[in-house]
Parts: C-alpha cells; structure tokens; sequence
C-alpha cells in the first residue's frame, strides 16, 4: 500500500492563526450556551441578570470537539471530501452546536438564530432552556445522526452510515466514558464487515480527556502502551495527538488528520484499483488526548477545574456568589468576543471562511438528513411467492423461509442502487431467510477457507454476534437514507431495548423538525419466537417487547402478528415501504398450517382484523362466543378448540376473529390503526364471552382494549412465563393458551351449553392428563395433534375431533 | 514479582493416560446426551429406537468444555485450591453435565441420575426433553452461577463471583460467539477493579473453536498478532494453547495452567504480603484454540464437520438415512465405552478419583449455591436517619440523599464481613448517595492522581460507565451469597432489560430446584427519574422499566415508589433484607416537600398502600372523589390539585390514596401483595370516580386493575412520551400530570359541582397559559409552583390557591 502525502495540507502561519480565532469563537459561543441569557457578545459588563436561572451542559467535552470539528473543516476543504460528524461524547452540544452555528448552516435552517447579535442571543437563550434544544446532539442538530443522550452507540452509527458511501468519511469522536460501555467495546470490531471498495471509511476519533461524571475513565488511565495494543488488537492504527498548548497541538492534529486521510485514501486506491483484495486494511484512528474543560477556569474555588472531572458539566454555578460571576466574565472575555464578532454581530467572514461551502459543510451534508437522499425501495411483487392455500389449514410452510425468498427478490431488484440490507445476530439461516444467500452473502473482511459459507467482502448481509451491533448499524444505515430489515430471536431483542427507546424518540423529534426528511422504518423480524422456543428453553422465551415497543408514540410503533405466510409477505412489503416508524413482525419458522390464500391474505391485512368466517360457526348472526387469536401459535390453538367445539357443541356459534394489526384493538383516539368503537363493538359484540389467545402477555390486551365496551367478558390468555424445555404442544399447555383449555374457558363462560358440558370437561382434563404421559414417554406430542388438520364445517374426513 | 513453580504439576504418562480416560468419559456421555434414549452403554447394537425422536444441544464446544474441566481438576487437586466453573458458551450443558456426572455430585444433588446403567439411561434422557434439564448450564446444573442461553454476560459473572473471595478463582471459559458481544467485550476491563490483596481472581479461557451458528468468529480468524495484541491492550497475559492432537494438548494445556496458576498465586502473594500496593497487576489468561465438535465425525454426508460449523449443534439428525445410525453407533463406540464403565455401569473408580474431594469439585462448590453461604446483613435502624416532619408538606429533604446516609450506615455496620457493594454507572455521586464514600472509596486499581475523589484498590462502590458490567457484577456477587444494591439513571436501566429477564429466570428455576438456598434480593434504585430528567431532555426520559419488570413472574418481582424520603427509608431496609427477589425502588433525588413522619412511614408503608387522611377531606365517609397517586412527582401535583380543590370547592369530599407497593393493585390471585377486591373497593369506592396520577406510563395501572370493580371509573395520567429540555414543572404539564389537568379531571367527572366549575376551568386554562409564558421568558416555573407547600386543611397563610 502506497501512502501518498497530499502537499497542500501543511499547516502554515496564517491558517495556524485563523484556526486560534475560530476555535475561540467557538469556545466562546459554547460558554455563552451554557451561561448566558442575554449580553451575548458582553459589549456591556456582565451583570447577574444576564445569567441564566439554571446553568446546564457539559462544558467538558466541549472545547475538544470543537478542536476536532475545525481540523476536519481544514481537511474537507483542503482535500474536497465528504465527512459526516459524529459527536459521541454525551452532552456536547453546545460544541457541536457553536460550530455547525460558525459555519452558517445552523442559521439557514433556524433563520430566527440569525448571524448577528440578536441571533447569538437567541442561541444562547434557546440552549438548555424551556422550548429550546437539549444539551446534546440530538435530531435538531444540523449533521448529525446521533444522539449524544444514551452512550454507547456512536461508532455502530458511523459504520452503519458509510456502508454503500464509498465517498463517505464518517469522523467519529467516541467519549473516553462511552468507551467503557458494551456496545461501545464490541463496535471497535466494525472494521471486520467494512468492504474499502464498495464501502466509505470510518475515522474514529478517541477523545481521551480523562473523566467522567466523577471518576477518571479506564482509557485514560491505562498504560499507553497497553491503550496502543488495545487498538491495535482491534484492528487499527492509532495515531496518537496529545497535550494542552493549542499550537502545537494544531500542528498535531492536523498533521495526524492528513495522515489519517491519506492512510484511507491509499486503502480505498488499492482496493477499488481492480486488483485481487487484499484482506481487511489496518484503518487509522486518532486517539485525541486533550484536557477536560480546556481553555476553561483552571481552578475554580481554589480547587482544580481545567483538565479535571469538576469541568465534566457546569465549572461553577453558584452565580450568587460574586467572585463567580467575575470569573465567568474573565473566562468569556478571555476569548476576545471583540475580535469575533463584527458591530453586528456577525461572525468575521475571513473567519468563517474556513468552513467549507455548502453540502460540503459537515452540518449540511445530506447523508446526516438521509432522507434527502433516500429512495423508495424497488418492490418485486410479493404475490408471486404466495404458498398456494387451497382451503384452510391443508398445506404447511415455513413462513420466514417464504419471506426469504421475497427478501432475495427485493435484495436483488435493488442491487443496482445498493441501498438495502438484512441484519441478524448470525440467525439469518436459523431464522430461515437462506434465499438471500442466493444472491447475495454475508459480509466478511477476515480470511475464508474453501468450507466457508456464503462470506464475502461485497455480502450484504450482516451478521456479528451482537444484536447491539445489528441495531447500531441498521440505524446508521437508515438514518443515512437507505433501507434495511433486522431479524432476531424474539427473547433476545429485548437486548437492544434501550437502543430501541432512543431510535423511536428519534423519530418522534424528526418528524417535529421540518427540516429533516423522512427516512426508512425501521423493521424488526422477530422469529425464533417464545412458542418456538421449547427446544431451547426458559431463557429462549420472552414475548415482551411488543410490550416495550406499545409504550412509545402512536405515530412510531406498529406491531404485526401474521398468522401464517401469505399474511407475512403481505405485511413484509408493506413495513418495506413505509417510512418513519418500527415495525414489529412477529412470525414463526417452523413448519405450520397454512390458513389464508394471497386474496384472503391481503384482504385480512389490509383491515388488520376481521372475522374468519370460512371457521366461525355463527353464520353472520350474533355468536354465542368469540374466539380471537393474534399470532400463528395462538391462531392454531384456537383453530383447534373451534374444532373440537364443532364436534362436541354442533349448535354453538362460535365466531373466529383474528387479528395482525396489534394496533386495531386500541381506541382510534390513541392510535391512528385502531378501530373505532362501532367497528370493535361489531367484530366483539358488546356482552358475548371473548375468549382471546393472544402470541404475547395476556395483560397487554387488556392494556388495549379496556376501554372498548365488552372488555368485563374479554378473557385473554398468553405467554404467562411457565416456559421449559418441551414440546411445542406443551408450550402452549403450560400457559394455557392450548385447544383443550380455549375449550373449557369457552365451556366456562357459556351456561347455556347445559348438561353435556360436564362430562365435555372431564373428556378435556383426561386429554391433558395424557398429553402429559405421552410427552414424558415419547418426547414428543401426541400423535393427534401432531397429526391435527383444519378441516372445513362440512367435516372433512381428515378432521380430529 | 517471582512467579514460584509447583513441583508437583507435571504430567506424567499415567495421569495423560487417565485424562484421556476421563476425557472420553466426558465426551461419550456429552453424545450420549445429545443423541440416547435407551441402551445407554450400548451393551447391545444401536438401534433406531435407541435414539431420542428430537435431537437437541450443541456438540460443538461441548469436547472442549470437558477438556478444560479435567484439567482445572487437576490443578484443584495439585494445588488444592477452590475453582468454580463458568462455562459461557452457549448450549454447552451435555459437557458441563456429564463432566458434574463423573465426579459425583450430579447423583449426590439427583439421586434418581445414579452411578449405574439405569442412571445413565435417566442422565440422557432427561437433556432438552419433556420435564428434564435445558441444553445450556442453567440453575439445574451443580456448580453453576451462570446461564449459557443469553450470551454475553459469564466474565462479568465470574468477576462478580471473585470479589471479596480472595481465596477462590473463577475458571471462566468464554465462547468466541459470546466474545462478540458488548456486554462480554467491555467486561474484559473487569481487571480494573479487582484488588489481588482481597478479592479472588478471575482466569478467562478463550475458547476459540472457530464458529458461531453458521459463520466463523471473530476473534478465531483475526491475525494471531492482532488477538495478543488485544488481551494485552486490555491487560491480560495471553497464553496460548491450540492444536487439535489429544495429547500434545494435554501437555500444553497442563503447563498453560500451571503457569497461569503460578502467576495467581505469585500476583496475590505480593499483593498480600503486606508492601506498598502495586498497582494493577498483569493477570493471566489462556487462549484456547480446539476443533469445534473435537473428536467427533470428521465428515458427515461427504461434508467436513469436525473442525467445522457443521458441528456446532447437532452434526446430523436426519437419523432415517441407515448410515447415519451407523455414523452415530461409531462415533459413540469410538469412546469405548466398555472400558469407561463397570458391569453394573458405574464409572470406572480409578478415574473418576480424578476429581476433587468433597467441595473442592467445582460442581459442589458452595460458592456456586450462594446462598448456602449468604448471612444476612447486619442492618443498623433506618429510623436513625428519619427526616424530622412536624406535618406534612413544610420541609424539603433529598430523597437519595437521606437513604445515602442510611447505605453508608449497612456499609459500615457489614465492614468486617465484606459482604456488601454498591454498584452503579458512574452516577453514585450524581444519584445523591455520597454518604457513602465516608466509609468507604470507589474500587479502582490504575494509577490515581492527588485530585481524584475516593478512589482506592479496597473501594466497595463499584462504577464503570456500563450499565451491562454493573448488572453483571452484581449477579454475579449475589449468587455467590453476597447482598449489593445498583442504583442507576431510570430511562437507562433498560439497557439491561435482557439481563434483567434472565437473572428474573433463573430465580424463578432456583425456587424449583430443591437444593438451591435463597440468594440475596438483587435491589435497582431507579433515580434521576422521568420527572427529574427537564434538564437532560427526552432522550433521558423513561419509566417503562417498570413494565417490564412486572411481566416476570409474581413471586420474584417487587416495585415500589417511596413518595418521600421516610417512605423510601423503610422501602430500602425492607428490600436489603429480602430474598429471592428482584427489588425495583423508584425515588427522586431533587430537594422536595416531605409528607410523613417516620411513624406514619412506617405504618403506610406496611400496608403499602393506604389513603392520607391528613390530605383527604371525606371525614371518613363516602368521598366525591378518589385523588390516587404514585411516585413521588405524582404525588406532590396530586396534593396540590387536592389545595387547589379544597381552595375552589369546599364542600367537595376528595379522598387521597397513594400507593407505594404498585403490586397492591393488582388482583390478590395475581400476586401475593395484591389487594382482596374487599380492601381494593374500600379505598377506591366502586363507583365514584378515581383520578391517579401514576409515576410512570399510565396505562400500567389499567393493566394491574383492570378486573377491579370501579375499574370504569379509573381515570389515570402518567408520562405519555411528551418529554422535552423543559423545566421540572413544565414536564408533568406536557404529560398532564399536573396540579392543574389534576383539578379539570375533577370537574369533568362530578356534574354535581355546578355553575361555578365552568369559571375554574376557565381560571385553570388561563393558569396553564401563564405557565407556557412564564417558562419561556423567564427558564425557570412560576413562583407560585415553586413556592408552593402544602398546609392543613383549615388553610395555613402559606397556601397557594
């Protein structure tokens, strides 16, 4: 690999200087966020008054993202790259803030902060403040694509958002604290799925100012020597820049900066030069080593600031003492404001020259508003792969395996613009989405051997161990316009429960700022799910995050349980092709009954509920009981106990309401999906027992639903945590959601059934009894439910009853 | 530091001839497990109805797990030292359990699972099968403190286990899928905190076998360079142990463990001998590298499958193909199982004398049933530290900061037992709870400068800012026997939801598993709450911890919202004592008017709900109104709606509820804190309406009530995701948690109220526009809400109205 010097990047006496200037200038504007109500450019003495009631932000990060974010302006100009920011380091707004505010982009998109002295005064006043903008990057900054609140995700982000943007550089600065995470920790090993030719480049920035809330940080602590084989046993090269006089440190960064960008630039030369590929490359990093708070007080109260935890947040903020309010205004002045600013306010022009010009600015570039950029998906029909369903209930499928192969075909139509990709915790073949390794592989940099399976650098889907990681890079991707599909375990999602919260919150914000564009939903395949589990055992089985996803807004989140295949790829396509949400399928794997054709399927889909009467036995008139279901496992359940009502009750009637759209049970006023009370009230009657089998935690549908009018008759059963390793069959058993007990709850509930129900229950208990026998000899269910075949009402011959 | 040689730990051709024995005892009943339902000792040709219909479990690292067994028997029995096992790699149960069979404890603890064919036969049978054991270590297996189903989280665990246990040494193998992970990558800097003079140590086992499900790992393919690398930057001594011959892999990982034995030894010798503390010491580990399904076919069907991903689970199943019974039939006699067992079909005496003595297996090691070694906290009285309340509402005090005094208090008063740690993401000091570091300092091992703050190798507050080595620690510390508390930002406990839900799991399985003792409850005190995060914004705003938590299972999960600082003394007492628990106590940090005295405390607290009679004013009859609260911002908008009330209606009769054990809402047959419908219906009347004001997401509490009588009239306002950088007050306004939605709720429930509620609610309206105004001009509430305090019901002078 050739490394070639770019001779226009040496760093020359005036530059050196003006760089100082805006440094300062943005180090001022950042003290004056964090303090400052009104006096913005202090052409008055500063007075109590324009201090504000409550002092907020983390000045301590502040001074070194500002350092970083300069240097990058250098060398994005200097170089004419495309480089996306990422501010790791919790709380560094007023930094990243100051800056995308120097280089004008922040007063385009909020003209009210306008580039005089009535515009810093307002961007002092909004920061931190009561309608104002939080203390940390958040979808309000311009450039960014992350949020600096929940640490620990920035590099993931910065991975995911170069995939497919072989111009792109993502500068990522990781805070020495947010190092200490988990996510944070296993991100480093990124660099092993980033392909230099097809992909951009990711510039980690390690902020190394020592502390966090109240404690040093390990990384900064550490020998150097054992923080360089750290990186290097990661996989990087790490340049390192150190010390606390700005000069030389200038002379460092920028040095470091242009070693970096030619090391990546040599990469991408050698890879994308045609020859053979030649491993993963060993990609630089900077390990920024700088005081906490620097250029701030150095001792505040005569004790220790700059350089020391006391600067993480607020230096000082007891403003009722006097002394304080003199040492804000000497550190303020320190920066000159005089010089920065013309008599209106205005930032010098030679000054704000060294930004770079419009989307070249890192706060204007158009991958960190990625649905500026984003296009819709191209969408092969997903009809064509309907499981052919000549009556309910006779055939079987793989429902994951037949969205595989519509997954395969979206991959594949959208080759060409390279904007899609699937990501799981090495699951893609166990949750049985192998089609896509027909066109496509896994991404992989590390070396092969002939029995490897579908690895290659150019793979689009991406597999590591870490649902972290999965989440991380799927958001990246999507916040940077493209689109993606995550399939997981259902248990193990809850992993990213948190990551989850922050994306949806995300979301929420976005579609408040106007001019943030609307990106790819992110869509979750939960599969493996709980009643698939009983191989795997206890620990397998969690249905709770459909739980955790309802808490967030209504605008966000949407939940689909399809029942069976044809209803998968319905809904497949259509969280493919929406936009600003998460969406939740939950769909099984293995092998099971096929109930809907692709007409019925899309019909059902598009309701989201409805009444299945090919099973129901109420022939349009009022029931005598509703039997609902949300899931496949628990749609077969209550398929079952229809038939086996059919045969011991012939003049009950029994409706079947089936539900995908989780949403519909809400009240319309809390979600836009749910049904208004004249159409739950038609589908649940308003006084007939409801016997609902639900995929998840029985409570959640009463969490929906108890509003509606016959919520008193509604009974739910579910996933009530009784799990083990059993049979399929006993799963359901275990937690009540099976056939036999749908039937004694419908036995139960309906007086009206009269003598014969007595020895209907006994029949019922006995098979429970020898369920259990069966399954202890056999290790397996009984052969009749095994063997079990919806039939139609006529009574077909394969019927079990 | 002199590492000294043990004499006595070479391994001579007898001993490398019984390993191999043991070895292929191990591994033959691993297979047995996997694949046997009958004819255990193949004492007669293997048929098909010999093999299990399902076959379950993952050969893949099993050969291994038995390999690093043996060997740390061994060293046990050389050195005499105390070695707990903790095997991470996941599904590796056949391995683990066989090797738990050899050495005895398995029948000891499982008389039925019996030295003798028929105990064989019951050993197979029962693995992943109907009523039997999982296919990961789990509570069910002897010496086990960690489950292999969710992966991630066994380094923490075993560092957890070590502290305060200078004299043991967790042997923890980590699986090279499971090192992918955040939560495994960052626990690698566990050595940061772990002091050789007084805590145990930890020796991790990299065990690389080379795949995940279907991809290679990470770390079994990076450079041999860059993985030293590595374990050096994270401070480790690598040694490596790799090949795929039996017995050069005998020797090399004898002396590997001899040598890294040597080093423990040598690094707690000088940490002990009484000189000046080192520093952190340069601990070892070993790099494990074996064939994946050692030992096992090497081709299955053509295709490569020891060495391989073929042999991660199960190497082939499809057992109607005649030569795959043949293929099993050799594979399992190909560890001679003639030679293994006698004719009765007990394991050979000469081998199994092997294994430890007594405790010193490590399946019986009494560390591994913690709680057979827990002795319960010597607890000073709460009552000390009470806050003195002369009535109710006229003093402030920091809710956290008063039950850091009473921790300081348990941490002092269990000093001599070191029994006792406080855990938390670097938030100790920012979570008001630095009483603590009077007593003792924050564990940490690197260098220290003079200006850090209570910092030291001896510290028992354990902070690292991950969210994951917290929670892994602390588990790990208590099922060693240990007691700890993890106090932890709200919305960011979510991160570990899914750790969370095991460690939930495994206490439910600890209850069910007859020679488990009780653990110590594993305590979250949930604080810089929802309503205390205005400052840090949305991103930091998050109550939905609590959903999750009351999915588990009744008898393990606790939730309580102390509303006041006494209330919260009681609450933390009550927890530090429980067992088998997972305590959530949710409580605010910020100064805040305090309700009752101790005594008061003490009895509401009891009944854990309970109505305020002070607040109320229905004289004991039947109320207007119910006014519920829970939580502690909840509860201060509830009183003050309840002045504002009395201010504008004085002949309305409001009875106040509030709630400090949220499980006394659910149904008693739901949960054994429950309420009976009788004692429910008292307080909430069953027909009036009930306007509460809850902590959290607001529908939580329909879900507890919903079967309650008066649940139609329950009208619930909680955080319904409307977060912002805002001010305190302005927070529960958004959410209409507020004092003044609080009033309008009333009015619009109680017609009776007449003519004048019409001008209230107008008086309200124009209040709540005065707000917005106030907030943004002046970023602080209006000082009538700030100033706000309650007075008795005659109407002090300091009452708002």
């Amino acid at each position: 690999m050739t490394v070639e010097k770019q001779p226009d990047a040496r760093l020359d006496a005036e530059t050196l200087a003006a760089m100082n200037v805006w440094w300062r200038a943005a180090n001022f504007l950042s003290v004056g966020q964090i303090y400052l109500l009104d006096n913005p450019l202090l052409r008055r003495p500063l007075e109590i008054g324009d201090v504000k009631p409550r002092l907020l932000g983390h000045w301590g990060t502040t001074p070194g993202l500002n350092f970083i974010y300069l240097h990058l302006n250098r060398v994005i100009r200097a170089r004419d790259v495309d480089v996306l920011y990422v501010a790791g380091p919790g709380h560094g707004a007023p930094g990243v803030v100051a800056s995308t505010y120097l280089d004008g982009t922040y007063s385009e998109l909020y003209p009210e902060i306008s580039r005089d002295e009535e515009g810093v005064r307002k961007l002092f006043r909004q920061f931190s403040f009561p309608g104002g903008i939080p203390s940390h990057a958040a979808p309000e900054t311009p450039g960014s694509i992350h949020e600096g609140g929940e640490l620990g995700y920035s590099l993931a982000h910065a991975f995911g958002a170069v995939l497919d943007n072989p111009d792109l550089i993502a500068a990522c600065v990781v805070g020495d604290g947010e190092a200490e995470t988990g996510p944070l920790a296993a991100s480093w090993h990124s660099n092993k799925f980033l392909n230099p030719a097809t992909d951009g480049a990711v510039l980690p920035i390690l902020h190394l100012n020592g502390y966090k809330i109240a404690n040093p940080t390990i990384l900064a602590r550490i020998d150097p020597e054992e923080l360089r084989a750290l990186f290097r046993g990661y996989g990087y090269e790490p340049i390192f820049v150190e010390g606390d006089q700005p000069d030389p440190m200038h002379e460092a960064m920028a040095a470091a900066l242009d070693g970096a960008f030619d090391m990546i630039r040599a990469i991408q030369n050698e890879a994308r030069g045609g020859g053979a590929p030649a491993g993963r490359p060993r990609w630089p990093m900077i390990v920024f080593r700088s005081p906490k708070g620097w250029t701030g007080p150095a001792f505040v109260d005569g004790l220790k600031a700059e350089g020391f935890w006391r600067s993480h947040q607020v230096p000082f903020s007891d403003m009722s003492k006097p002394e304080h309010l003199t040492l804000l205004e000497d550190w303020l002045r320190s920066y000159r404001p005089e010089e920065l600013f013309d008599e209106a306010g205005a930032f010098l022009p030679e000054i704000a020259a060294l930004a770079p010009r419009g989307e070249k600015r890192m706060s204007a570039n158009p991958h960190a508003n990625g649905g500026a950029l984003k296009r819709p998906l191209r969408m092969p029909d997903f009809t064509e792969h309907a499981v052919a369903v000549e009556r309910p209930g006779a055939v079987k499928a793989e429902a994951t395996r037949v969205m595989g192969a519509f997954l395969r075909d979206v991959m594949k139509a959208n080759e060409a613009s390279r904007n899609f990709r699937v990501f799981g915790p090495d699951e893609t073949a166990s949750n049985r989405l192998s089609a896509l390794f027909e066109v496509t592989d896994r991404a992989w940099m590390e070396r092969t051997i002939p029995e490897d399976d579908h690895l290659a650098p150019t793979g689009r889907v991406m597999e590591a161990l870490s649902e972290h990681l999965c989440q991380g890079w799927l958001e990246g991707y999507l916040l940077t316009g493209r689109h993606g599909l995550f399939s997981c375990y259902e248990a193990f999602i809850h992993i990213v429960d948190s990551m989850f919260n922050q994306h949806a919150k995300w979301l929420k914000t976005l579609k408040e700022t106007p001019w943030r564009r609307p990106i790819a939903s992110l869509n979750y395949l939960l599969t493996s799910h709980v009643w698939q589990q009983d191989h795997n055992g206890f620990s397998h089985q969690d249905p709770g995050f459909i739980d955790h996803v309802v808490n967030k807004k209504a605008d966000i989140v949407r939940v689909y349980l399809p029942p069976d295949a044809n209803t998968l790829l319905y809904v497949a396509d259509h969280c493919l092709r929406s936009w600003d949400r998460i969406n939740v399928i939950v769909a099984g794997k293995a092998p099971a009954l096929q109930w809907l054709d692709m007409d019925a399927a899309i019909k059902h889909c598009t309701r989201g509920i409805g009444v299945w009467e090919w099973a129901s036995t109420d022939k349009g008139s009022e029931p005598d009981v509703v039997m609902a279901c949300a899931g496949d496992a628990p749609t077969l359940e209550t398929l079952a106990a229809v038939d086996l009502l059919r045969g011991y009750f012939p003049d009950l009637k029994v409706r079947v309401v089936n539900v995908v759209d989780l949403m519909t049970l809400q009240p319309k006023s809390e979600h836009p999906h749910g049904l208004t009370d004249a159409d739950f009230d038609a589908l649940f009657t308003t006084d007939k027992p409801v016997i609902f089998a639900y995929h998840g935690y029985p409570w959640l549908i009463h969490r929906l639903a108890y509003r509606r009018a016959n919520h008193a008759n509604l009974h739910v059963r579910g996933y009530r945590e009784e799990g083990s390793t059993t049979t399929t069959f006993d799963m359901v058993v275990r937690n009540g959601v099976d056939r036999f007990h749908l039937v004694a709850d419908v036995i139960d509930r309906t007086p009206a059934l009269g003598a014969s129900a007595v020895s209907v229950k006994q029949a019922i208990s006995d098979k429970l009894i020898e369920h259990e026998r069966y399954i202890r000899a056999h290790g397996l269910d009984l052969p009749e439910v095994r063997d079990w075949r919806w039939s139609s009402a006529e009574g077909d011959p394969g019927r079990a009853s």
